[in-house]
């Protein structure tokens, strides 16, 4: 083969393709094709494009009480005075707090932990925002703490060292429900869901 | 809900998320979890993918013989003394170049055309590279001309429209073979190629 460069043309192509794929889930396939999309597009298009990644590096801010990404030390909704400031919903990441507000039944307001302890990943509960945390409840505003972190053993572990943190202060400690999902078949249901749903049974409310 | 911005907490966030989800076949979710995956990289990171792909902008260039992406005005294939240069195989793009290079197979020089005529795209002879390779044929410097282009409508078209525009200067003019694949059991092959490579059946040659 006649390519220097590992094969590619040009090392510019290269360099591009090895950078697009290196986010998760994009194969050097599908990276040459997005690197061979974007080199078709008009230069401003391209220049646009690496500029707004570029200002992910920089120009990105997490609100001082919540821990979200934000555009100001204050993110909106811990701006909005409107919202319950004394329930507060702590997630993992922005994404679920962006979950949690596309159902619209949710009204007061998060903590951002930015992770979940995970000693196989080298991340203890220093490297994310429990410390902040627990200072907002110790301020003495907050009278209940959903833990909504993931199902998994880390979630469960950092549920559980956030729990142990905080019941000193007497808060109210609670979790999101967990059962077959509404309006499911029973039969549809992974047997590990069916079974803890039949152990947390709860009393039928005729609606 | 509570976010201005469309429901992203962060205008960079969005904007981001705005930019890698107009790639093609990436879709809002993916670019959110690829937006907050960069975010989540030391700044060093984000600037190195920032400025590699802004340099698809400016720093690509095209290889003055056969309109391939290359770092200089000769690409190495073109700059390749032991390749047969009386032999162009005409490809689409280059991707096409790295597919057939991977093979090993073909020796000769080729000619990326950039596209195939579309008019539905507004895309005519003109938009491609068709007049530099009717050029380079027109040198006396090339025996055989290989339209290696997809066989879908536009592909046979451009096909159909370089050969009368070559024809006049008496070159071989071939294309690669299509059939059954190598080593493809009937049953599985489409019923269109299965016919196609009946019709167009070859004398048996016992290996």
């Amino acid at each position: 083969m006649a390519f220097i460069n590992d094969n590619y043309p040009s090392k510019v192509l290269q360099d591009a393709v090895a950078a697009i794929g290196s986010l998760p889930g994009v194969g050097q396939r599908s990276a040459l094709r997005l690197a061979l999309h974007l080199l078709g597009q008009p230069k401003e298009n391209i220049h646009h494009f690496a500029s707004a990644v570029d200002r992910l590096a920089d120009d990105v801010r997490y609100c001082n009480t919540c821990m979200m990404i934000s555009d100001s030390d204050t993110c909106p909704i811990c701006a909005d005075r409107s919202r319950d400031h004394s329930t507060v919903c702590v997630v993992e990441n922005v994404r679920d707090v962006m979950s949690i507000e596309a159902t619209g039944q949710y009204h007061g307001v998060y903590h951002v932990l930015g992770g979940v302890i995970s000693p196989i990943d080298g991340i203890g509960p220093s490297d994310i925002t429990i410390n902040q945390l627990v200072g907002r409840i110790a301020s003495g505003s907050v009278s209940e703490v959903i833990l909504a972190l993931p199902g998994d053993v880390e979630g469960e572990t950092t549920s559980f060292y956030i729990y142990r943190q905080i019941e000193r202060y007497g808060v109210k400690v609670s979790a999101p429900s967990r059962g077959l999902g509404f309006g499911d078949d029973l039969e549809y249901a992974d047997s590990l869901t069916l079974g803890r749903s039949i152990l947390n049974r709860q009393i039928f409310k005729p609606q």
